[in-house]
């Protein structure tokens, strides 16, 4: 990096999962029969996601995915993103290039011939909105090391990943290479804890990239806080936690959201909704407003109020992907 | 028939499309910048559909087809369904074959290998609800004779045929031949028109059915009604078409709906509903309404209120698959 080095292209590039979510209501007492954990995520099979589709109500497909559904937030707000994911070669995978296309996201990835299919998510909706996602990785765990070009993520001002990536071995290099590539031509990386599950399967690696300084900017829940820092308590693990990054964010659902950035902490109040309809992608929307906000250099509070603001919209319908003109929300509700 | 025959098992056996939606919402300008025909239903080739694809926003893909819609509606009241379509041996097949297996419906039609895959509609919604389909027929038009089973026909109260199926060849015979089995049988014939312009390709083929008596339940909206019997004067087309069925149902959108059996006449005024999302699947919806109550015994007045409910629900949200419990919204408004 000198002087004469160009504006990145690109606000975010994105690397994560490539999902299409397969979504229908459930009874709780269903949801326990069928022995799902109610509000989890969990990696399921081929024979499984047979067995579980088959005891499925009827549903909708929606395209979905962590960091794919936050890029779709941040293309809606106007931000220029590019995605990276692994698609196979199937009606599914069209769906996903579909669908993150005409969001008007680069998608180059090259479907992936043959088995397995493309990934999907079955999601099951409690009544209150409470989303239970079981996943069914396929396709989307063999994107190669190949699939990046160092390039593009050199020419974006951010490099955004989701932990839920960390499971699958080829992904999880490629992230590595990407991260390597977006420090190497200064730029920042933001990275989502996803799920405390894969933290307690990936934790130490986490943590050695974090304690490494190669993450700016970190969003978490407050379950993810607690299993990442291991301290049960809120505000001790915030403490732990926040010297280690640039900018730390946790969500905390009806309870709004903190950040603590260079020592300074700011908060916000959960957005109202008229009802919660289905809360998948609630994170992945709230890192959309927060990164648009940081982009276009609004204060810490000014980007937790835009992440709550995208989150509660995403809450407020089925799918993780926006339908409302978050651009002009935005507008209305932030200035 | 004879005193000795049972009761048939199904209340309606159905042959529709099998087709699944790809629904995304569109402005009246795009609309016409693409060349589509607000409000219609239009057949599209393989290039149409990839070009068209192309042109969609960020979609969503929910089950449909016109006879299929209305078994589904059907299901959620309660009553005991069978459906019979080509869907592919693919993954859009399975989402079709799932979402009908689902609400409860028997669907036993053996998916069809190789190419063409399985049918979709490319539904672009306009602000104000209004629904243009682009239908991609796909491996539904090789529905073939041998897929009905005759026995299944004659089980069941009522025949349901959707007149879109009447454009490809197959399907076409094959559904010529379900009327003789179900009329054998002693069994109702209940037809729904779908589109003026398969009227204009099929009008012959109908009128000659409606007057070989072999339809006994009518569905039309207005245009459709104007189409067949050339009458532009809605109560000259009601009064030319009515003494040719047993019941003639025809649906008016916002101004209600009208129906005639036996030279009785019955109206309902459309169910008011807070905001009209998409109307995709108002009158298959309808249809279904209407012949619950006409199964269950209800007056004519009451059959079409029933149809009313069921339409405003299917309008108030995106897809034509109902999201309510159709069976407790009828309970609570028609008693």
């Amino acid at each position: 990096m000198n002087a004469a080095t160009p504006a990145p292209s690109f606000d975010v590039v994105g690397i994560g999962n490539a999902i299409v979510d397969v979504m229908a209501p459930i009874e709780d007492d269903a949801l326990v029969a069928l022995g799902m954990a109610r509000g989890g995520m969990t990696l399921i099979d081929t024979g499984q996601a047979r067995q579980l589709y088959e005891a499925m109500g009827p549903a909708r497909e929606i395209s979905g995915g962590s960091a794919a559904n936050t890029l779709a937030g941040l293309a809606s707000l106007g931000a220029k993103c590019a995605f990276i994911g692994q698609v196979a070669d199937d009606q599914l995978g069209e769906v996903f290039a579909h669908d993150i296309r005409a969001t008007g996201i680069q998608f180059d990835v090259t479907a992936r011939a043959g088995d397995p299919p493309t990934a999907r998510c079955l999601i099951f909706v409690s009544p209150d909105g409470q989303r239970t996602m079981n996943t069914y990785l396929g396709a989307s765990q063999f994107l190669p090391a190949e699939a990046l070009d160092p390039a593009l993520i050199a020419d974006a001002k951010i490099l955004y990943l989701e932990g839920y990536l960390w499971d699958p071995e080829e992904p999880r290099a490629a992230m590595k290479q990407a991260i390597t590539a977006a420090r190497g031509a200064g730029r920042e990386v933001a990275f989502t804890l996803s799920d405390a599950f894969v933290i307690a399967r990936h934790g130490d690696d986490f943590r050695a990239l974090i304690d490494a300084g190669q993450i700016q900017v970190l969003f978490a829940n407050e379950h993810e806080l607690a299993a990442l820092t291991g301290c049960e308590d809120f505000d001790t693990g915030l403490a732990a936690l926040a010297p280690k990054v640039a900018t730390l964010v946790v969500t905390r659902s009806e309870r709004g959201a903190v950040a603590v950035s260079g020592g300074k902490h700011a908060y916000v109040q959960a957005e109202p909704v008229d009802q919660v309809v289905d809360t998948t992608g609630a994170g992945d929307m709230f890192a959309a407003g927060f990164l648009h906000a940081r982009v276009g250099g609004r204060s810490l509070a000014d980007c937790l109020k835009a992440g709550a603001i995208c989150a509660a919209e995403i809450i407020s319908h089925y799918g993780a992907r926006p339908e409302a003109d978050l651009k002009a929300l935005l507008a209305e509700k932030l200035g």
